[in-house]
């Protein structure tokens, strides 16, 4: 008798082996039809997996994210097997799933063309109609080299396989056969629709020294309707992406003699982030923290305490030759750690003086490969609330649900909470001695600690594992951008191994000297990619207390001019950015500016607001709100700035 | 007949040559008593110097910077004469006067100890009793290595004089003739007082591949009396330093491991540069300054443009190898203009967008010598109130005014004017190549209008031959430290060069392409060293607005505190930086801690004031300034902090 427990708890219970395919069949013709592979005693399987003794089951489904990885990369199989039929000269690399889709790779003649795409798609539906079983079988390596013998790729990667005594497994879809250890769906029937989004060039195993091929890239879903919508939101995010709106909007721009990953914030783009850091500095002075301004760079000497040096160097800029250590070596700070903890370091400290909050608007830098930026989410060079909270042991827990606390009021202030989720980043033991400091036992203390704050918190966390900061565990907080890309926004890492490094102590309450605790932690994280996040949440309409310009002054005519200018000075007086344009154009054109510029508020005036000593306001959201006293206005707008709404 | 013509005009006449000498005399016994040297024809020269034509004629004295050189320059003599009577076996090097003194580089077997500088200054005063004459003469070069037989390092000097095709110039004192170009006082005797201060190792020609020699500094005056003034001005300076009132008052701190020239500002001094820099941006935006935040490196390539490459190489930190063009190479800024004229370059631009003045918040990199750095005023790297004004050329004498008001009502505020000098900058015709971008037509040009503006603002500068920057003249806004050490704290430049460098151009009204003119100023200049002079000028007691603790609450016993906590909520919520002393310490102890703190207000609370719902108000300045309620010492410190009071 072979028991399997299903997801919930439920058990089965059959006389003889059976695939989980069978055991889909059995729970229902929806869950089979929509079946794409099972997790079998948490391993991510075949639907095929013979179940020949007691195990736990979940059948995987598109919605799942290993049902959805191997529904993309049956995909990926189907987009070959209809480039082998069209160009059969093709020699074939690899082709996996990948977050969002899949993508293969081609040796061909001549990179593929929009038409050849168009038919590659077109093949690509006739296979799927054809509803092609798929089988896997293994061969021995002479086998499958014989098998692949007009594929090079594919011979490079079986002897691979061979020498490190591995299996070697195939899949076949009638006239196509790839080597491939899956999973995949039991038919190319269910991808019901399939998109190639774009062709590129890529390396050979990603090295430049190797051949170009001619990558295909391709999104799949189960229904057209599915296809129809994820394209309606990839253009959403398209109009959305900071990237093209935040350049557009004049927020920042990118230059190529500067570099990389080395924005230039334009006006608007600096006075948002003015605006967010003086708020969180001013938030972190009220909670107690005192704030700090340390040094961009330091001597090789001080990485080496921290450990950055051995952990981290290939993250650093370096200036001068990091391995002659005869000559000063200087770098730039990937991080303000062991900067902040000198201020600790001043002098003697007791338990008087604990928890010490400091908090410091820190500039990092981190040397990044160029491929890895991105707008103003991956750069070389970032500012953010960065800051340590240096502890007594028995504060840990407390200080700790204060930067919790901290941290939501922040998101939750700008929107952005609704859209992240939590990491639990742990350190991985099987890989302690390349990346990490500290014993097995200080890791599984640390975590310990930390498991224990996270769930009184009740905080809803996945874990990551290799995840962790090098000295210790880090709660995370992710959020994703338009395109659904997740980045960490957020960090409250503790640390119960630096101290030590820097010879960090106390006085305790009974006279001996004791080592503190640490907390690293951001308020808000990376400004630059904040902003990011919130032109994209509100499609560059950011709320208006944090809007660079918030009101712009329309004149009907130019003789309305000199009227809007005193209540430019008034508005300004009273701490309103505003902006007249004094262009000669038409009115309706002006108002599509601003409205183009997302402007929180458009004040018109002509000759009946001189008259009546009013002013036509509009609003970029509503529209015309008709006349109105300025101080009517004023008010309005001071109590919405205020209340920092959204 | 010779025609004299004397300072202020009048004119003597002489049927024979005169030395200056002579005419000093003849001018009366005072002024001669008191000459040191004298300018013939603008070029200084010794007394003994013989006037045989027409020419114009000033007396130095030690008020004059040239007539105090000649003194202190004696006094070196003078100090040379005491060590060879004293250690016959000593060589000497060379013995120049400085800035406050002069000094004289000794090889002696063993260092001078404390006993021997005493000994020396002992055998100084019998020197200039013995007021000795002093006797200039020339020899040729076999003569003069002759007579220094026994002085490697002069024979060394001789040797060069004499291959440079120079006179050699001695000056004989009795039993001590000395390899010297002048010019010197006509005897020991004016040296009245004197004083070696201290005594340091320093290598032969800086060198620190050459011999280790023995300096002794000195110091001297005309007067006993003078002296002893400068002596207690130096300690009240001592008492002011920034370099060590700061550390005390923990507004800064430099760590070994972090590297010289890279403070670290702990809170207090953190919470100023953040008042500061709040002030600086709010005040700039008010006047019309777009903010801009550009990254603080960038690739070789844009340097390369700038001009920063072929003239301030020396200067930057590069992160890579700047002469391997394979690679990429990136250098840290040493200034912001490259990067600011990349928001002008965004997008076409026309004369409605000028004048666009630029202002960032802005943190600088320059590689300077160990040996240069000081405290905070000397550092490798700062952080500034960088802006650009881009403009069409008929706007500069108008923005070139705004700046110089903009500064001035800076300084004014902070209370700094009355310590600042200005300075015209000018770059050097005789070394052009170098140093310098553009031609001397460009140069006489700019150098032209920069002229006019100043005259026309009114402003008393002197002129800086070889201080420009390498792409325009600057007027530089002087100070000096609590030493005297003269610093530049502020600069408004004219540049008409880089706009073509960088292709910058904008559609004029008549709609042809024209290139502006850039005004490159700072409204502050470096926060770190406005930071020192702030600490010195006030000997740490910073004017109330600034103070980064403003309110320091004084329970007289524990039960007290609470009333007292209730009170910091009020002042908090009111904006104001305050702190509880909640230490159980008597309230004498608690009061002088705050008073050494210098923190601007105390208010002590005891059983009468919870009774009768007041503070007993004690400022720093003024002691105890009697009960009042909370409201009322309220509206009083916010008055105060509003009008940025001194």
């Amino acid at each position: 008798m072979i028991k399997i427990t299903l997801k919930g708890g439920a058990v089965r219970e059959y006389e003889s082996p059976v695939t989980a395919a069978d055991v889909a069949k059995d729970l229902g013709a929806g869950l089979f039809k929509a079946a794409c592979s099972a997790r079998v005693d948490g391993e991510h399987k075949d639907l095929r997996t013979l179940l020949d003794r007691d195990c736990t089951l979940e059948i995987l489904t598109f919605e799942d994210k290993d049902g959805c990885w191997t529904f993309n990369h049956t995909a990926s199989h189907i987009l070959a097997q209809a480039v082998m039929r069209l160009f059969p000269q093709a020699k074939f690399a690899i082709g996996p799933a990948i977050d969002n889709g899949f993508y293969y790779d081609f040796d061909v003649e001549t990179p593929f063309t929009a038409e050849d795409l168009e038919k590659i798609e077109g093949e690509m539906a006739a296979i799927i109609k054809e509803g092609l079983p798929l089988e896997r079988f293994e061969l021995d390596a002479a086998a499958a080299l014989e098998l692949m013998k007009d594929q090079p790729y594919k011979q490079e990667l079986i002897r691979e396989h061979a020498d490190k005594g591995e299996k070697i497994t195939f899949y076949r879809q009638g006239d196509f056969t790839d080597l491939c250890a899956g999973p995949h769906l039991l038919s190319t029937a269910p991808v019901k629709a399939v998109k190639l989004t774009s062709c590129t060039g890529a390396y050979w195993r990603g090295s430049e020294k190797n051949k170009m091929l001619s990558r295909i890239y391709g999104i799949a879903f189960p229904k057209r309707s599915e296809l129809d919508a994820y394209l309606e939101r990839q253009a959403e995010a398209l109009r959305r992406d900071h990237n093209k709106l935040g350049r557009e909007l004049e927020y920042f721009t990118t230059v190529d003699v500067i570099g990389q990953g080395l924005p230039v914030l334009l006006p608007k783009g600096a006075r948002v982030i003015q605006i967010l850091q003086r708020w969180i500095e001013d938030t972190e002075q009220k909670r107690g923290y005192l704030l700090t301004k340390t040094p961009l760079m330091a001597k090789r000497e001080l990485y080496k305490i921290s450990g950055h040096w051995d952990h981290y160097l290939d993250g650093m800029f370096i200036l001068g030759d990091p391995h002659d250590e005869t000559k000063e070596c200087f770098a730039l700070r990937p991080m303000t750690c062991p900067f902040q903890y000198q201020v600790f370091l001043n002098r003697q400290r007791s338990y008087r003086d604990l928890p010490m909050r400091l908090g410091e608007t820190s500039t990092l830098f981190r040397n990044e490969d160029s491929g890895e930026m991105h707008g103003l989410i991956r750069v070389r060079q970032f500012t953010i609330s960065e800051g340590h909270l240096i502890l007594r042991p028995e504060q840990l827990e407390e200080e700790f649900r204060g930067c919790f606390e901290l941290a939501n009021y922040c998101l939750e202030t700008l929107g952005l909470k609704e859209d992240c989720s939590f990491r639990f980043s742990q350190w991985d033991p099987a890989n302690p001695n390349n990346k990490y400091e500290g014993t097995p036992e200080q890791w599984e203390h640390a975590q310990g600690v930390m498991k224990t704050i996270l769930d009184d918190l009740g905080i809803n966390y996945e874990i990551g594992i290799d995840e962790a900061a090098f000295y210790g565990p880090k709660l995370d907080i992710q959020i994703k951008n338009v395109f659904g890309k997740e980045d960490t926004l957020i960090t409250i890492q503790i640390d119960m191994l630096l101290a030590e490094k820097f010879g960090m102590e106390y006085v305790d309450v009974d006279g001996t000297k004791k080592r503190p605790y640490i907390i690293h932690r951001t308020s808000l994280g990376c400004y630059e990619r904040t902003l990011a996040l919130l032109i994209e949440k509100y499609a560059g309409a950011l709320p208006t207390w944090m809007a660079p310009v918030q009101v712009k002054l329309l004149p009907i005519a130019d003789r309305h001019l000199d009227y809007l200018y005193q209540i430019q000075k008034k508005l300004e007086d009273a701490g309103i950015r505003c902006e007249v344009d004094a262009r000669s154009e038409k009115i309706g054109y002006k108002i599509r500016q601003a409205q183009l510029e997302k402007v929180p508020y458009m004040l018109v005036a002509g000759d009946k607001d001189i008259e009546s000593s009013t002013i036509s306001v509009r609003s970029r959201k509503d529209g015309d709100r008709g006349a109105m006293s300025v101080d009517e206005f004023l008010a309005g707008i001071r109590e919405e700035i205020d209340s920092r709404a959204r």
